[in-house]
């Protein structure tokens, strides 16, 4: 059975996976499922995930169940799914030549269920509040998380209540939230504040709280790393890029990686690079003081954080411990971009093909 | 070898499929691609797709050449594909409960790449155009065609021009066809407006056309049928419900069971049953004097056609005689709703969860 463990390496404390806590009851570290899985064949694994390719069974056509061996455990018929996953990898031969790289794939997450890659994680965070026997679930949000868990616990028969900032946020995604039956509370102030106020509330409540911090949701979207490898036939690229806000995403790759690597599925990682806005770049001056040789780093929250990428204009990362455990098993590199920069990447493409 | 046929009775005039023509050079009416397959075996067919749903070629992944032993005749290495289709099906028994029903399943076409099912019929029209030798493709669109087209010519190294009416169009697909690096030019007009330009300039020139009216357009989309008939294990629902405006989609799923049936996949058709939205229902006008007996049906065009619904706000459908032959095929509906009608439908949800 698999059982959760502070990540602090002062602490480790472990507690079974039905405890309703989000981080350590004695620290307040971040905690992570632990598997504890025997005797695995990795082959034998792989060869049973491709025929679940050609299934017609929703776990098995889930781009996150169906590598269930390394997910929390779960009855098959208690599994929340909208056949999430399934993503596909595109050739991007032209931005390749754009960044001076030989080659660059894409995994459009944005071909889940509610347009993200949130339903990889609200799927198995979902499934874990049904398996708690929770009736309502909550998060803060800027946009996609908040749809997406909107649309899992409609799908579970749950209510699902969202925090959000002031202004700023994604109208067609809170619509969608909207349309999915989500009560919505606007805060004064702004996706940290939300944050906390919601962990604040969360913690004597029966609401279950739904965000990265959760997780149960960084079990479903490691299997971004699971399928994305599936799809280049276990062949490991040297870089997965990914844009860091809350950390959730890159941590996740991460500890799907490292797990595949202890399992003998892979022998190396690619390095995780994470690319942050340069007005809500908490990491990447986290990331200079390691390299300036500090061993002793704790990350400072950045008040007032701000980019046109308003998904990633977050100041205060939850899951910088376990982002930061990531660049280290993987040989990884925090990277900023400014406004200029994204806004010339977006441009570039079309300045190319204007013709008329 | 499939050929190009017009599908009025009166006329049935023959062309080879690399003809560059849209529509009967002889009487103007609509044209079909028709298939003679020979010596089809349902059975084996089936077994073989199902076998590429685990495939890792693109060609085998793409929820349209999967099938590709019923689309045009292409090499596998000239098909421009994006990996589109691998949409699910999705239950949902609040909404089938509002609506009355025992049973109602969404095909949820919006998880192809560009965001709709219109990628669906690009990449068979983008593969016809490479294999006409096309440098240059054209469309009117209020949104979403624009943005699939875009995208598949960009893939195929063509120039898109997307002709598109004054306001009223969805900015946020506008966008997504001028990062793809497409030329957009607004006329003053509606979309039928457009419409009429875009086939009058493709008439006598390089660029090629590919609205709905481009019968290699509706090859692709009748994959729908395919692909949902495939995840159902070939069980026929009673009935296939879809948006009309242009009457393309329903047209082409239409022509999918059709050929299915033929060929004995399945032995009945669900009924084909078209929403039209009552400020843009020529086709359900159209419908109302059938009911009445009459025989020699003609759409009448709908001047200033209104809904909030853009998809679908069309006065005067292209493919109106193609959807009409799928109704007769199917014995099927047309129905129109309000737009107090669509909102309320929106709202329904909304209104039954709220609880704070």
């Amino acid at each position: 059975m698999p059982f959760l463990q502070c990540i602090e390496p002062d602490c480790k404390a472990q507690f079974a996976s039905t405890t309703p806590i989000y981080t350590c009851e004695r620290c307040g570290g971040l905690l992570d499922l632990v598997h504890e899985v025997k005797a695995i064949e990795p082959d034998q694994l792989r060869q049973a995930w491709d025929a679940r390719l050609a299934s017609k069974a929703p776990a098995d056509q889930s781009g996150v169940w169906r590598f269930r061996e390394l997910l929390p455990e779960v009855e098959e018929a208690n599994i929340v799914t909208m056949i999430e996953g399934n993503t596909q990898l595109f050739e991007a031969p032209r931005c390749a030549d754009y960044a001076g790289m030989n080659q660059l794939t894409f995994k459009h997450l944005g071909l889940n269920p509610t347009g993200s890659f949130k339903d990889l994680g609200m799927t198995t965070g979902v499934t874990q509040a049904a398996r708690m026997g929770t009736q309502n679930v909550a998060c803060a949000s800027t946009g996609n998380t908040s749809a997406s868990m909107a649309a899992y616990a409609a799908r579970a028969g749950m209510k699902a209540v969202i925090f959000i900032p002031s202004g700023q946020i994604a109208l067609g995604k809170l619509s969608q939230a909207l349309d999915y039956g989500a009560t919505v509370v606007q805060i004064d102030g702004d996706f940290d504040d939300a944050m906390q106020l919601v962990r604040d509330i969360t913690k004597d409540s029966p609401l279950y709280l739904l965000n990265s911090v959760n997780p149960f949701r960084l079990e479903g979207q490691k299997t971004i790393a699971f399928e994305m490898l599936q799809q280049r036939d276990w062949r490991v690229p040297d870089r997965i890029v990914v844009p860091g806000g809350n950390l959730g995403n890159s941590s996740a790759i991460a500890k799907g990686l490292h797990e595949l690597l202890e399992m003998g599925f892979i022998d190396r990682l690619p390095k995780i690079t994470i690319i942050q806005a340069e007005g809500a770049n908490p990491l990447y001056q986290l990331w200079q003081h390691h390299r300036a040789g500090e061993t002793q780093l704790k990350l400072q929250a950045l008040k007032g954080a701000s980019t046109l990428a308003t998904a990633i204009k977050i100041g205060s990362p939850v899951s910088w411990q376990k982002a930061l455990r990531g660049l280290w098993w993987s040989d990884g590199e925090v990277e900023q971009v400014s406004e200029q920069e994204i806004a010339d990447a977006k441009s570039h493409h079309r300045a190319r093909w204007h013709w008329l």
